[in-house]
């Protein structure tokens, strides 16, 4: 096995631990349960959510390690006919209750391809992921403390890097039916390979320390707006947002179609959809309102660092 | 302008004034308010919206008809580099508080392709359409009912027809990620073109008369289960099964993907999706209860007539 499998698999581990010790700690009243799960072809996972909390509705921090022979979808994408592989990822998602708290992604992954079943003929890897915050009543104070602890995770790797991945992600999280941000971005990055000048262990540091700075990211903004006080409307609010949110993941991002293309296990991919939804007919926030606030810079994405 | 086209536009006119009425009569609190569209590249609609009422908590039928250049998408699926087209129909989505009172959808269409501009050399031209019932709770005299009159509404257009879209309304409204249908199905048909002895004078009439049958098909069941006392812990279970059927509208409706590839007015499409929605993490109805029956049917959809 190679070392960066090894390691990598090992990082995630430890930083599911870490991330569900640090929420159930916020939250002081429900824990995280879990459940592993096998896949058919090869690895598997370790599910973790903690639903009905004092601040968490519902949330998942999800690890998994696969491999085996590609499915037919990704040798379609990677347009290859026969081809094997070994993926390791943590995959997060976060829903508060209270609608002042934003909803969090997160998700950091390894990926390698082979040659041949036995996996020692490896032809190419590369890493991938990224941290986004979705508000549903925005403070500036809260998108520029986000943004610039990602970007503080990034600026040792090359101060290029943060702009770009921030450019990435407000591109990617990107509702095109809507003209909308999913939320208020963070990072994207994919395909982070060896190549120019960049090793594939640079991209291993690179990818581990963005992921050890998402508890620095998120918890202060949680603990900072966890005793805001909200009302029935402003969650009402919350709920035909999070039909964006659901809006977003079930038509638009690759992740989760790649699962349900690759028979992956139904309610850990769907533990990222929000607990309570809604959809009401040409829904439109009072003029000057918070709300159309929000929806004016999810229109016009903005630097915040 | 065709006679099909003049007289099927005439028709879902007809046939949404006649929907609206009867369902602002059962319902007898909301009424339905229009908003009127036009589509950049030619035609427009009427959709109609109904929402918090006594009966009925949401609901749309909408009118369209639709012409000019093919769009990309759509010429890229016809596989032609160049073509002209004018589509028809109404269609519809009602969602009733009551969780023991069935969501219902229907829809039905006409469409001509032509090779120009001026659309007077057709190409082509078919029907398409179909009506489909999803229960939260279960009464097999109501999908009895409601698969008899669509089969009687069928039988006289030929008795091969009610077997064969009862078929496809199966093997369409299935969400393959859940491994069960939507609901407990209907008709589905499409691409009903003039062909092995059917002119499409005749799939005009057997589309119209199909359509026409939808009020009988349904509101003897809303009738019978309205007054049907119901709990916030059934309520919360139409909730979890409401998020079944946006999955299915978001991941697999050709109809809602079609309309976001195409640019159509989002509102509209989006009319379809259920108000109140719920993703619960592994949600499983309790063993040999109703709501357990009900998931044994969609795993294995029934012979109803």
């Amino acid at each position: 096995m190679s070392n960066i499998r090894t390691s990598f698999t090992e990082y995630i581990r430890g930083l599911q631990n870490e991330i569900c010790i640090a929420l159930e700690e916020i939250d002081g009243k429900s824990k995280f349960r879990e459940d592993q799960w096998e896949r058919d072809g090869g690895g598997g996972g370790t599910t973790r959510v903690i639903e009905k909390g004092n601040v968490f509705e519902k949330g998942g921090v999800n690890i998994s390690t696969v491999h085996g022979e590609l499915p037919q979808p990704i040798k379609k994408h990677f347009q290859v006919s026969e081809g094997w592989f070994w993926a390791g990822g943590i995959s997060l998602v976060i829903h508060p209750e209270n609608p002042m708290v934003p909803t969090v992604h997160a998700n950091f992954r390894y990926f390698e391809l082979y040659d041949d079943a036995g996996m020692s003929r490896r032809s190419d890897a590369w890493f991938g992921g990224g941290a986004d915050l979705t508000p549903y009543y925005l403070w500036n104070e809260d998108a520029v403390h986000f943004h610039t602890v990602l970007k503080q995770a990034c600026d040792p790797h090359g101060s290029e890097l943060y702009p770009l991945f921030k450019k990435q992600c407000d591109e990617y999280f990107y509702n095109t039916h809507r003209g909308e941000s999913r939320g208020i971005g963070g990072l994207f990055f994919d395909y982070l390979r060896k190549d120019n000048g960049r090793s594939l262990a640079d991209w291993n540091d690179f990818t581990e320390n963005t992921g050890r700075s998402f508890l620095d990211a998120y918890l202060p903004i949680v603990k900072k707006r966890m005793h805001e006080p909200w009302n029935p409307s402003q969650s009402y609010w919350q709920e035909i947002r999070r039909g964006r949110y659901v809006e977003f993941n079930l038509i638009h991002d690759r992740g989760t179609l790649f699962g349900l293309k690759t028979n992956g296990r139904i309610e850990s991919i769907f533990m990222s959809l929000p607990p309570r939804v809604r959809w009401d007919y040409d829904f439109l926030p009072a003029p000057n309102s918070r709300e159309e606030k929000l929806i004016e810079v999810l229109k016009n994405p903005r630097e915040w660092v």
